[in-house]
């Protein structure tokens, strides 16, 4: 049986990143693309309920623009837009990494959040790098995943998030389990006036750096290992609910 | 000391529910609001990283609209935006419920998620409802968890997310410390055909129902109880992340 993979990404349908992604899931099945028409960076894991959304074809392939974010993009590849549902979802290639708490940002991730609601396995792929990117890595280690889950199953709820050194595979250390790292963000407004004398901000999303956690995707990706880190999405602090039991409101 | 709130929700700074929220607040401390212009449900953690934002100061007191998100909002008042930084985010009063995986996709929550990762300790309040809103159990709950919060903290990097049966005082039968329920999600696309007989889409958000847990946010306000959960940022799947460490890839 043809394995079906839908690809998408938050970097938009023309990018580099989804392109180089596509092609080697080619080679393992048949593949879909369904992605934002342009960049939808730090969208999180929102939804466009206020508009209708469109999905333009493109080309011959079954390769979707959709005027929304990444998980407007998934839900609508999974409910309808495709005519056979795949049996997995794969989000990137990302410019950029996505780690610790910027998970919580990413669009890239939020994807892969997404198929998992709608049950079906995800990885989420980003280079941790902005220029010059090596993409052979990464289109590796994302086959390699991919057939694995195929083969073995993720556990349901389970999405895989991956973040690879920007460099060659003979400079690649291997790979490593990972856990989420912990930022610390730091004051990141510019603040500027227009020509009519009113100010404006931007978020700069500086990062100040990072507290020390052991085994963190962080700290894989700067010693040159990728990082394969198992998100959920029950944000539940169950250590905590067990404590708060003895509190009085 | 004054206690410093900041106030802020994804429904819009001119709406009741912050407006209700905010009145109560003003009982306990100083209170600032930092909020959406517009609704803006549905929009996650997204930050608007692509242009620039403005606040626009609204009457006497210290209120901001600003146009962009929840977590803008909260990111912008901690970074600058406020002479003095606040000691707590309360993020609502919500109109309808924010339980079990839907807090991926709720902008209330991530407003208080950007406080967590901004090191402030947060609320989210959201009624479960959408008509005839009782606000007084709400804002009841509310002030006794930030002033509890003043006096004992909370842990870092934990957050409160707190829904409320839409009923009045007198009906309510107390709360519970509860975990994040299991929605399953349903084909959710509508598709129509425009006067140029080009297709669009909406995507509906429908529930088809929950999976049982036990103790479950869901669980709690069907029977009548205020669900406090106690939620965290690291979505680290550590009971796959051992199981994990077999994995030949």
């Amino acid at each position: 049986m043809t394995i079906h993979i839908l690809v998408t990404n938050d970097d938009g349908v023309y990018s580099n990143g989804l392109r180089m992604l596509a092609r080697e899931m080619k080679k393992i099945g048949k593949v879909s693309v369904v992605a934002p028409v342009s960049e939808k960076s730090a969208t999180s894991h929102s939804l466009t309920l206020h508009r209708p959304l469109r999905a333009t074809r493109i080309g011959r392939n079954e390769t979707y623009a959709v005027n929304g974010t990444p998980t407007d993009c998934v839900n609508l590849a999974l409910n309808g837009l495709l005519k056979e549902r795949p049996q997995i979802v794969v989000s990137g290639i990302n410019v950029g990494a996505n780690l610790a708490d910027d998970v919580t940002y990413s669009g890239t991730v939020a994807a892969a959040m997404e198929a998992t609601l709608q049950g079906l396995p995800a990885i989420a792929v980003s280079i941790a790098g902005r220029t010059r990117l090596c993409y052979g890595p990464a289109q590796d280690i994302a086959a390699r995943l991919v057939r694995r889950i195929i083969r073995n199953k993720l556990p349901q709820n389970i999405l895989l998030n991956v973040n690879i050194p920007n460099r060659p595979a003979k400079l690649m250390h291997g790979y490593r389990f990972t856990r989420l790292g912990k930022r610390q963000y730091g004051d990141s407004i510019v603040e500027k006036v227009d020509p009519r004398g009113e100010k404006y901000y931007w978020i700069g999303g500086d990062i100040l750096g990072e507290k020390p956690v052991v085994n963190s995707d962080i700290e894989a990706v700067s010693e040159g290992y990728i990082s394969i880190t198992p998100l959920h999405l029950d944000l539940t602090a169950y250590s905590f609910l067990r404590k708060m039991s003895a509190w009085k409101v």
